[in-house]
């Protein structure tokens, strides 16, 4: 389901890249899903509506951030939202992470904590120190410094992955370090976060 | 109100780092805004609260990401809320936002456009390109690429600020470029990033 490569020390992936994938017939139940979505029948989805069809396995609704990420992988057009032949790309996408996630969210409990995180990103081909983790977990759960939901884990994980990558092109001899400019530093910055 | 410093090519600050200023005695008003505010009488304001009470110019609760932005800068203890007097300082801080986004909404339509955010940068110490303009603008404003609000204002400034100040620690001679690892890399880019 992900790959696991390690190249030069740091990462690989998580669930496949689905932008890009040629569109395909939209199943029964997937255009159910996105009439159910869709609340101002506009014929396309944009965060907000995501925002309330999605509840994490703590009964809240996914955050603004994982919502605005999702749509945004998807949206080719950049208007902001996506037709139903985008949402059955989003829905097999989430359904993947959610795959993942129930993976290592062993009892069940909606939430996954230090050593399952440790071990998902050790999966993915990713090796950080206990402290690295331990700051991933207190940047996700700002009040408990615990665990982490779905939504978050997905933000987090397609965080990681878009900086990876933006280092990985500039890191051409694989040496795990890179030169770069502040211009071109401030808009991986910000293009890669959420 | 805002420094106008230019170290070596890239830009300064705007409103004052209020972190860190002692606390002082809380004034009536701003003891019963938090009261307002403190919606379970917890004697503390988590994002969530934070949002019930702040709408933009546009008519919209403040996003998420600058909820959670603003709790994180004055919770000095990282339990991911503040109490009374640290939401003084947040209440002067969110002020001065507001100051600075109104000298640049010339006709007070709650948001603003391209032109408008060049100078306001530009007043920051800042010289970005008409693209990268564009690029901050269509990151904000996801479905028209127009104009933004002054939450969304707030989150571009504080995350510019950000990574400038962590590209300037490393940048120790000035020169615009540093050498940089991935884990450095990761952790600036996930620890600045909203």
């Amino acid at each position: 389901m992900y790959g696991n490569q390690n190249y030069g020390g740091y990462g690989g992936y998580a669930p496949g890249a689905a932008p890009g994938m040629g569109p395909t017939g939209v199943s029964p139940d997937v255009q159910q899903w996105f009439n159910t979505v869709d609340k101002d029948r506009s014929g396309q989805i944009n965060w907000e509506e995501l925002q309330g069809a999605l509840i994490n396995g703590q009964g809240k609704n996914f955050s603004e951030s994982a919502c605005k990420l999702m749509i945004g992988m998807f949206d080719r057009d950049k208007t902001g939202t996506i037709d139903v032949n985008e949402f059955q790309q989003l829905f097999t996408y989430i359904n993947q992470w959610l795959a993942v996630f129930k993976n290592y969210d062993r009892d069940q409990s909606g939430h996954i904590e230090e050593s399952e995180l440790a071990q998902a990103l050790q999966q993915m081909g990713f090796k950080f120190s206990p402290e690295f983790i331990k700051f991933l977990i207190a940047k996700s759960d700002l009040q408990h410094h615990k665990q982490i939901s779905v939504d978050q884990f997905i933000v987090l994980c397609v965080q990681i992955q878009r900086f990876t990558e933006a280092f990985r092109v500039r890191d051409k001899e694989l040496k795990g370090v890179i030169t770069i400019a502040f211009e071109d530093f401030l808009s991986v910055a910000i293009n890669c976060s959420t």
